[in-house]
């Protein structure tokens, strides 16, 4: 197989690929002698246990378990499958682990769990708070979602993220700032467009609104999310709140008439009539997965830049561009909680990467390129550092 | 440094062997390419969640859950350290994860939890149900863990071994075939007394009366524990209906008196007199660690065989001779369970390797012996099918 093959990943490689599982616990000093176990093990063990009583900071030197991050899920919305239950969401904790791992060096392992009550789950990783340093929470429905971390956030004095909404916001903000310097333009003068008012989409309109741009219109399946619309949940009246300045009301045709970027987060495809509709220099990001709301090849007929969540497309807005090197900057600062600025200084970071070698096809980095997650790490420990909430 | 360094372990040594914890994860295949996080994670780990939301069978081959052991404490009773809490038992549970891996080769994990409540224990473990495929508890204090043991055996149909008792009681049982192997004798006429009636101590006799021993006298801090003594907790009065057929009274003194076998499980030091009042070819194993009851230099003037949980004295009876197999003969075998025959068949396998070279200084293997692990997993799962809980 070649570096660089292209054809399509074949259902027996993928299964192949997960057979046994993709994670695997190592040792990081061997056992051969007897020594090695006095020293790992008793005798000696007993003297690092003890030192650790009396100063419980010593933790942090002596096990592994400050700088592990724990994926946790419930299953309840695994990529675009919906609610599967814990043990389907298996397999992409296991793939987010592998990718803490490569891209952050950093210790993870995924925890799911047989329950979907809020408070349960808070709980649970409260009674486990001694075993782990991190939490990213993952592939939960939306709106609970959005009171699972606000609880766990309260709950734990360490940084806990939802990658699903963060994740995500801080790589389109990144994408956004990429394609803008492409076409010279101010994201302050720019009205967006989001299709879908999940987990994705209100950390979406929330770190653009903090970014400075312009306008942000949100949609959900019953069109444009605005005040004083019936029967809104408290997550989107609050949504209603806080975008949509120009008070539009309607669906996607009202929306994208003369707006500047259309973010697809919904899954619900687009007629390519309506991308007509949008002004000069029109940006598309068609972020389901694995089908984009319009194929990019089509979208290319109305927009100036497009990006997909696609590996096989160029512009591939890929969340591991951002959350290995959240976590492992949030660590390294020893951040008791990741801040606003934080992320945006994660989106910053991503840009500049970028910015060696921006074009309309290479408006973020590869999701391999290796100084991404180094990048991001020191930007995010730095606005820890400014933001008072390191260690 | 040599190979067989036998000088002091220091603290220098013993600290720097656990600096930044001695575990870490690893991916089972490299993520270097686009095709392996196309693979990996998406697109293509969406089919592998889609094929176990489908037949959840499919977990057990595509994730690393099903062979996964946790370790878990709530560091009520470390070590000979008591109850030092769950951030302190760490580098316990971390060096015994270790263990699993070394010697089993199985993955495992230590979570610990900041709740000493046997039911929330219990809860917390049923929720995260999915991620694992085996519970080791560990160093959690009586009689709370025979209580915590019954009811996630009860609660979690999957293998759950408390190794305190069990690991103890298994290595102890081989450890005295092996001796009365060398001794000549059958230990179906013998009397054990057994100093300590917490943990190891309650499941050592227990063992011991299933292997067919003699008699079995227990002694608590107050004495033997004997039919009708006051203030007996449920645990004491149903060992004082199943031990101590001779009905002795009494203390220490009068229990060794006459007595084949001496098993130091408490940390009282015991008064060499003593063991002069016991039967000829006697047998003394000192457990307790780090200081055993009776040196063993000392115990050699009144005892044919002598044994300690030491690793600087000769025959060191260590859990770890029996855990990695029981554990990995549970998970090769399917085990929904961990019986008393899968026990007794584990000490067993213990025995048949010591036999290839058995002497007064060779009554159980070495803990490193790697043949070991293998033996009693075969065993172990053997037993299961044998006992109708192989999967």
């Amino acid at each position: 197989m070649e570096d660089n093959d292209e054809s399509p990943v074949t259902d027996p490689e993928i299964f192949a690929g997960h057979e046994g599982g993709k994670l695997a616990v190592a040792a990081t000093r061997p056992i051969s002698r007897p020594r090695d176990l006095s020293v790992a093990y008793t005798p000696g063990v007993a003297k690092v246990s003890r030192a650790i009583a009396e100063d419980a900071s010593l933790a942090q030197r002596y096990t592994w378990a400050d700088r592990l991050v724990v994926v946790v899920s419930d299953g309840t919305a695994v990529l675009g499958l919906g609610d599967i239950g814990a043990s389907a969401s298996l397999p992409v904790m296991e793939g987010k682990s592998v990718l803490f791992k490569t891209f952050g060096g950093l210790d993870s392992i995924p925890l799911v769990l047989d329950t979907t009550d809020v408070d349960e789950i808070v709980e649970t990783l409260v009674r486990l708070r001694p075993s782990f340093g991190a939490v990213n929470l993952e592939d939960i429905s939306a709106p609970r979602c959005f009171e699972l971390e606000d609880k766990l956030k309260e709950a734990l004095d360490c940084p806990v993220m939802h990658d699903d909404q963060h994740g995500t916001a801080i790589v389109t903000l990144a994408a956004l700032r990429g394609a803008n310097l492409v076409l010279g333009k101010d994201i302050a003068d720019q009205r967006v467009v989001v299709s879908g008012a999940g987990a994705a989409g209100v950390a979406c309109a929330k770190i653009l609104r903090e970014a400075g741009i312009g306008d942000v219109t949100v949609l959900d399946s019953k069109g444009i999310v605005s005040r004083g619309r019936a029967g809104l949940n408290p997550v989107k009246e609050q949504l209603a709140e806080t975008t949509n300045a120009a008070g539009l009301t309607g669906g996607l045709a009202e929306a994208l008439r003369g707006a500047d970027v259309f973010l697809g987060l919904s899954g619900a495809t687009i007629d390519e009539s309506l991308l007509g509709t949008m002004a000069d220099d029109a940006i598309v990001f068609a972020l389901s997965n694995p089908d984009p709301e319009v194929h990019p090849a089509v979208a290319a007929r109305y927009a100036s830049i497009v990006a997909t969540g696609r590996s096989d497309f160029p512009n591939q807005i890929n969340n591991v561009l951002a959350f290995p090197g959240v976590f492992r900057g949030a660590l390294d600062a020893g951040a008791r909680a990741i801040t606003e600025n934080m992320k945006l200084a994660a989106a910053d970071a991503i840009v500049a990467v970028a910015q060696d070698d921006l074009g309309p096809d290479r408006i973020v980095p590869s999701p391999l390129d290796p100084r991404v997650a180094p990048e991001v790490a020191a930007a995010v420990a730095k606005a820890a550092v400014e933001d008072g909430v390191a260690g």
